[in-house]
């Protein structure tokens, strides 16, 4: 635990099982050609791994950037804690990497993309998609990549939730009230949510609307004022 | 009052004085082309337009977009709360679009360019920043616009504040103690603040650091973290 934090720019390693110190690990295509041609990294050079599972470890590149010795584990993953799950009205296509990288900056564990009625795209390339999130967290310096969860309706991705779901109402009263105990936030596309889905939305148990202020605000900036207040 | 809230598209009108209903006023080159060339819009539409000081009143296209007659008033600007002051560290300028839009999508009554240590950019153009924020603002339904202040340092743009900065420490614990009655919130750019800039902060009576959590955010969600909580 020498390092300090931020000191090593690190990447997540993709293969399966875990990194331990002492083993020499390959890097895959991918990430070489990222360390190698993209970032001119040489043979020698110290970046971070990351494997989802067991943490965060220093290693030195060999065999051309092809592999990487595992040095020494600088944080565990036990140390991570991580935020509420995001149910995300599927914005326009040109507002979704903004969204999923704030809300991976701000720590959610998963993202469930939610087809509404005014949803305008309710495609999500999932090679795209899980790319956006991987340098988002490595830029952030999280341990774990957030959980993308299939497509889901309103009420699916609400009911599957087991406790409580902040609702960005645009009607609520602004009080800011209690938002203890929420472990998921609902946020709607540009338009927000239609009659029906606001009534159905209502009359469910584990709802609660919440108001984030007088302005419009877009899907990012809803995303970022909700969960900081989670 | 008898149009919802966000029925007519809302713009800022840019002339001098104020607009009251029943007054028929010219509306600028730069409003009727974006009205009439841009957005298609003829004679005879609707709209509401903000003078920034009196409140919104919808209005009527005349004289093929170049004036408008001032119908009713909609909203007045006592309603309009604002936020904080943005002392804003300047960031890359790839990243300062979506921070000055989201930093008016979250209330700030005024924005302050901080010239900071790590500031790879320094410059900002008056006039494109002006149209940039005043999009955002027509966007979000505000009623006045963000007042630009002139770049200062870091010294400056602290010692001016009348009451608390909150300024987003990376060092601080996170404990999100006592952030009432905070006026002011200093972000700093990709990078942070550098250590002279950190000690010095330190030693001033108004600065009180605070931490946005154990994630690297990146300038934009910083700003949002930020300034929702306060």
């Amino acid at each position: 635990m020498s390092e300090i934090r931020g000191a090593l720019r690190q990447f997540f390693w993709e293969d399966e099982g875990t990194l331990n110190v002492g083993r020499e690990v390959f890097l895959g295509k991918d990430l070489t050609h990222r360390l190698v041609k993209v970032l001119r990294l040489k043979e020698g050079d110290r970046i971070a791994l990351i494997d989802g599972m067991t943490g965060r470890y220093a290693a030195v590149l060999t065999d051309s950037g092809k592999r990487a010795r595992v040095e020494e584990k600088q944080v565990d993953i036990q140390t991570e804690k991580l935020g509420p799950v995001l149910l995300l009205g599927m914005p326009k296509r040109e507002a979704l990497e903004a969204v999923l990288r704030q809300a991976t900056e701000m720590g959610v564990s998963a993202i469930v993309p939610v087809r509404c009625d005014f949803s305008q795209n309710v495609r999500l390339n999932e090679e795209r998609t899980r790319r956006m999130v991987m340098e988002a967290a490595e830029q952030c310096e999280r341990l774990t990549l957030p959980k993308i969860e299939p497509m889901k309706t309103v009420r699916e991705a609400v009911e599957e939730v087991d406790g409580v779901v902040l609702w960005a109402d645009e009607t609520a009263v602004p009080e800011n009230g209690d938002m203890q105990g929420a472990v998921a936030f609902l946020v709607g596309p540009e338009g927000g949510f239609s009659v029906e889905e606001s009534e159905m939305l209502r009359g469910m148990k584990n709802v609660r609307g919440i108001s984030l202020g007088p302005r419009i605000l877009r899907v990012d900036t809803a995303v970022v004022a909700g969960l900081s207040r989670m």
